[in-house]
């Protein structure tokens, strides 16, 4: 077999870590497999050099700031080739100029667009266990880009596809991914196989293990995605395409995200056009909307609300201020905004076939006297915005009311 | 004009020291020049990365450390480019593969082969900064090297080469090229003029200020170097073709080395090639000799003496009496060495047309009993290795005795 793994900043987090990585790559190719590598930063590397450069500028320039947080990766790169090799195996170092991954230009944000995968075969098949740097690529004028947090993921995922490996491995702290944030809910057992579209969802609601965009390549490649611990043999959670089994699960996760705020603009015109004059400066400015509810009142007003990153909060107050009056002839007092919410939601792909799934939500945190501000659904996924402070027992409320906390094969007649 | 600035490690120390380079580069180009400038990892960093790599191997692979210690200039060009824009000038930062330092593959010291300068000219033409990482190259496969100790200067000087520039500032943490090392001798003087040929020996023979292989390709490409404070205005040494005036100086510099170490042969026999076979095996282990003399004796025997580097002195006499007994048939008990001492140097270009240089230098040492073990010489040199207990009275006798503490006007009569 031709497997990528993917070790995390703590999985290389410091020089015995790296020993332990280079054992185990070692022990897999001993199994008669190919092994290549996609590495990050020592944990807390990316930090320290982001913070050197924000000594020096505020908001500093993407493409020297990508130039300097990708040296965490190279030298995670050049370390791990050298203690493969300490420990008598043979390894080469490949950073991204090197394996030709190329990105859009869009730095900080870079997205693959290719990958050159003769160098790398050209190891592997000369023995090599090839030792790739994650999070980072050039453009086309041979400019460093990074990938985002949580970069590494998508570079295995990416190398995995152009590989045609059979399995992409994700070495992370955490041995899979769990039906809700453990240290929230003690009883959060690990999932063992989960969809990709089930996963994305996920992703997209804050659970932390896969970057999203990792995701949709595997995906959108069908690499068979297996998310474990480095510090343990036991298996981990299998990131694959749907099958059967997996739509007997109604609810396979419950997420909460506490990155955003709700915005609300009252007694706007009932009038065609309204939200998409609202929207697009916020669009313009690179602000992302998400949770959309606009609520019709009698006296021909309607009430719009919406949540956006937290970061972006005030940027969007003051941008809708400005845009308000020219829609509603008063002044901006109209424009109201609250940061203590946050979004709780339940995702599986067995809702498709199961009628109810809302409902049930919706009583669940009703016996629990949590009101809900906002709705949004998809067809795997129910959220619901809540006051922030309920966060917790919400969490545990749904976790418990969905029989997350069982077997899958136990959970039945919900 | 067109002036390429290298920064070293102590000039880009910090943060605050990073500023100052960005301010001093953005003066001169208030002043109405292009500026390229070239930069070292900051003070320390190179040192840290290789502390890591030992931690893992002993002697750890070349290429590998290559990929890790370049990120130490890597860093720095990024935030250097981040100052120069904070200052609001306009900065664009160039690696070894961006701006194509192609050099060969001997990783740890390669040699530059080729820039491509075209992508920095491009920058300057643009009003920008180009700020490139010095130590760096790839060789013709693309994978990264570095150009040894001081490779910095090396970068720069070559780089001034490529584009043609007017002048090659090196800024450091001293402000210019001393007649001696004034932490031994207070009265050493900054030399303001001198010229390749003088520079060269001076590198060669100790004094630490710029990389020899720098000064051979500034001499080389006719590069004028200015070495000079990065905490000063004040014009530092340049480094330039030799012209009459410098023929009047008559002794230039004094050094001393304290790194080698001296092997002694004894009773060897006096036939043709017992040198050349003595020395072959010490060439093939990479082992350079340095300062070698042969005695004749009377009754057929000869002895030959030389120094080595001291971290290859181990190796050389292990080396040696493998093949002593080869050549006079005795066991390995004639092969001796002395870790204790030192080479003491006077440079200067005038020597060529002043004679006595040698017999003043000698008779200077003989005035403080110090009995001279070896000697070479060179056009515009004359080395002694003395015992190193001597070191600095030497130095101080030599530097007072041929005037090096009067300005050059006045050491007329030597």
């Amino acid at each position: 077999m031709l497997i990528v793994q993917k070790y995390g900043g703590t999985s290389v987090g410091n020089i015995d870590r790296m020993k332990n990585v280079a054992a185990r790559c070692l022990a897999t190719q001993r199994q008669g497999h190919q092994v290549a590598l996609v590495v990050s930063a020592m944990s807390g590397e990316t930090n320290r050099l982001l913070e050197l450069t924000r000594q020096l500028q505020e908001d500093p320039n993407d493409r020297e700031v990508d130039v300097i947080i990708s040296t965490g990766e190279q030298v995670s790169v050049g370390l791990i080739a050298l203690a493969i090799r300490a420990a008598g195996g043979k390894a080469r170092s490949f950073l991204g100029h090197q394996c030709k991954i190329v990105t859009d230009s869009s730095f900080s944000r870079a997205r693959i667009v290719s990958i050159e995968s003769a160098p790398i075969k050209e190891a592997l098949d000369a023995g090599e266990i090839a030792v790739i740097a994650g999070f980072q690529g050039v453009d086309e004028k041979g400019s460093i880009t990074t990938l985002g947090r949580g970069g590494s993921d998508t570079t295995g995922v990416a190398i995995a596809a152009a590989l045609a490996a059979d399995v992409c491995e994700i070495y992370t702290d955490v041995d899979g991914v769990y039906t809700t944030d453990p240290n929230m809910v003690p009883t959060a057992r690990k999932i063992d196989r989960i969809s990709y579209e089930e996963m994305l969802e996920l992703a997209s609601l804050g659970a932390k293990v896969l970057q999203i965009r990792s995701v949709e390549l595997g995906m959108k490649y069908g690499v068979k995605i297996h998310v474990r611990s480095s510090f343990s043999d036991v298996e981990g959670t299998w990131v694959v395409p749907e099958d059967a089994a997996m739509e007997k699960v109604v609810v396979s996760g419950v997420t909460v995200a506490k990155d955003e705020a709700k915005i609300t603009c009252e007694d706007l015109p009932d009038i065609s056009g309204v939200a998409g004059r609202l929207f697009a400066p916020l669009a313009d400015g690179g602000i992302s909307v998400d949770m959309i509810v606009q609520n019709q009142a009698y006296d021909g007003t309607t009430d719009l609300t919406f949540t956006v990153p937290k970061g972006d909060r005030k940027r969007t107050v003051e941008i809708l201020k400005d845009k308000v009056p020219e829609l509603v002839g008063k002044d901006g007092e109209r424009v109201s905004y609250d940061d203590e919410i946050c979004k709780v939601s339940v995702v599986g792909v067995g809702m498709r076939s199961h009628a109810g799934v809302a409902k049930t939500m919706f009583q669940l945190l009703a016996a629990e006297n949590i009101n809900i501000q906002l709705i949004s659904t998809s067809e795997i996924k129910i959220s619901c915005v809540i006051a922030r402070k309920y966060a917790e027992l919400a969490v545990r409320a749904l976790h418990e009311g969905f029989g997350l906390s069982l077997p899958p094969s136990e959970r039945v007649g919900l």
